[in-house]
């Protein structure tokens, strides 16, 4: 399944527009470059159009929201949906205040997400307006196993009410497009450690589903499953003396090397 | 002394409200994590009020102060003291610009900080509105030896005056809590050749002291001389065609890997 | 020829003034930092003069602009002409969107530039007016090959025309100075897979030059030659598991390391 998903990538070479936050940038452009896309970071009013334009895809994280870039977000998602260039949503830390999860709705409202990543918090927030995020990581006492029926069946309702895949990354990773669910078992929880893992997660997936418009349901399995996978393999290269930054140059690393023929070995997902 | 205090970070896992510049801000996060903690960047007017009130501390640093983000600091800062949650300021690069030094003066006035920390001449120059700063670096001229009589009562004298645990890093590190004085000899010289090592320690002394509101002056003087010491212990790690870049890579993780036991044995302190 | 400049930088360690973009804003420090240099960013506009005026050269770089920055880039442009301080640009994405090349433009008219480093489709952007660019990298059917005349003639050209050193980075690095041209042949391609380092170069550069102002030419061929040099030797370093970011910090960790006597033997350059 995913040497066709992986060698449109490396020869499509696709260039992403990401409005992003100023915590994670450095790491989003490398991880589009390692997993053979091109990034270009644009955020003023005047510039959002033309460069969405360019692009074959845009990736839109508000993990430092503010007034002036949501003008910016707004404008370059609607030019990304006149011309049929997927667009990702990454609603980083919604429902931690009042401005993300307004913010977040406001976003929802005027743009059509293809696919919308979050942690179940998140996720939570924009579609209930609740606000119980503990900054940018998943709660505890929320985090989801793909057994949790309820769950899944909350995730499926999003997906229908905003008409967008969602991706909810956790313990298990949960993919729904309305009724058809993916579960993936990839990863470790030591990407954690790192900071914009996810932010990273949400680039590669923009890319994939650029680069793979006729079949994107499978194109986020592949994103999602291979950068979990990356983040197994990088761990097995730490020695003792390795914390998370080392962890975080390895990750790039593995996302760099990654081979399709060994992703189809190691990926663990179902389709439901 | 170390045990009790790095436990509670582990335990607690603070939330760290960080209003910083764009230059560090990522190793920011990463040590954050490091240590123990769990950080959230966020600086827009609209949001830092609900984003301070769910974490556990506040770290105020000045490095790519723009106008914007000054009305962002002072209202989170003053959030904070009205919830006893601690605040630090970090004032990089105050006496370089006539804007770095009214602005470092408002935050003095309108915020009471529970800790500040700079190197010898950023903390002059909001002691006496010098403008000797070269750059964001101490003055070699500057550097203070824990020997000298004189600049230790400045710096107690500006604690009296400020109310505020002042930490001034450089060749020894000083501690000063009004008429309490630690000094610290851990650490290595090579840690200015990477950028953002005194942001970096900013943000765990936040971390601890968040942690250890029952003790704060040992919480300071632990995150000091903890942040040295991984800077002596990842000095260790480089080969000879390492450079700044491994190294910055080697502070995070032995800050990730640091054990009390460890620290009990390296620490090089002393309280006067 | 590399003994005496690289003696300058290290002895003097000018204080490099960035006006930059948030991604890849910490590699400019750190790198600046390995090459001996020391850096400052600051982009408000009430602080840009004075923070201009304590340096030794100002490195204006429009990767991620925004209209609040634009001012201040042209003030501390101003302030850098009038103090004889050397400035370069470099015009990241220009011809990607009408908003960067209309600043592009505007800034060229009002800033006396040093030098101006970019990839061929930046540098044609400029000076037609162009708009073919692909996002930040340059096009293939635009990679220059130091053999071709036309193209030469088209660099030296506006070299006269702006007055400046024009640098053009690709498979062959073309600097020129109005008729004096030199062709630079270190580097590696797989330093494009590293976000970034045309950022750094021209970091280095505006360092170089700064520290070498009565050789400014041969500075910049300084630079070129060593950062691709270094480019090189970081590429020796790389097992079969690192990809683009162990490769981004052996890069840094190279020009840490540099020796001059190294590079004598290991510049590729010709004057023509």
């Amino acid at each position: 399944m995913f040497k066709r998903i992986i060698d449109n990538i490396k020869n499509k070479k696709p260039l992403i527009h990401c409005i992003t936050n100023y915590v994670t940038v450095n790491d989003c452009a490398n991880i589009l470059l390692a997993c053979g896309a091109s990034p270009v970071m644009a955020d003023d009013l005047k510039e959002v159009e033309d460069i969405t334009s360019i692009s074959s895809g845009l990736c839109i994280n508000i993990g430092t929201l503010n007034e002036r870039t949501v003008e910016s977000m707004i404008k370059a998602g609607r030019k990304a949906n006149s011309l049929g260039i997927p667009v990702l949503l990454d609603p980083v830390g919604a429902g931690a205040s009042g401005f993300r999860t307004e913010v977040s709705n406001r976003l929802l409202k005027e743009i059509n997400f293809t696919v919308i990543r979050g942690n179940i918090s998140e996720i939570k927030a924009l579609s209930v307006g609740g606000s119980n995020t503990k900054g940018v990581d998943a709660d505890l006492k929320d985090k989801i196993h793909g057994e949790d029926k309820e769950k899944l069946e909350f995730i499926k309702d999003f997906s229908r009410k905003t008409n967008s895949i969602i991706v909810v990354t956790g313990e298990v990773d949960i993919i729904a497009e309305k009724d058809k669910i993916s579960l993936v078992r990839n990863g470790s929880p030591k990407m954690s450690d790192v900071t914009g893992t996810g932010c990273q997660l949400s680039c590669i997936i923009t890319a994939y589903i650029s680069a793979n418009k006729d079949d994107i349901f499978k194109a986020v399995i592949s994103a999602v499953a291979g950068y979990g996978y990356c983040g197994e393999q990088a761990e097995k290269r730490l020695s003792n003396l390795d914390g998370n930054s080392t962890y975080r140059n390895y990750i790039i690393d593995a996302v760099y090397n990654m081979l399709a023929e060994s992703l189809e070995k190691g990926a663990k997902y179902e389709i439901l």
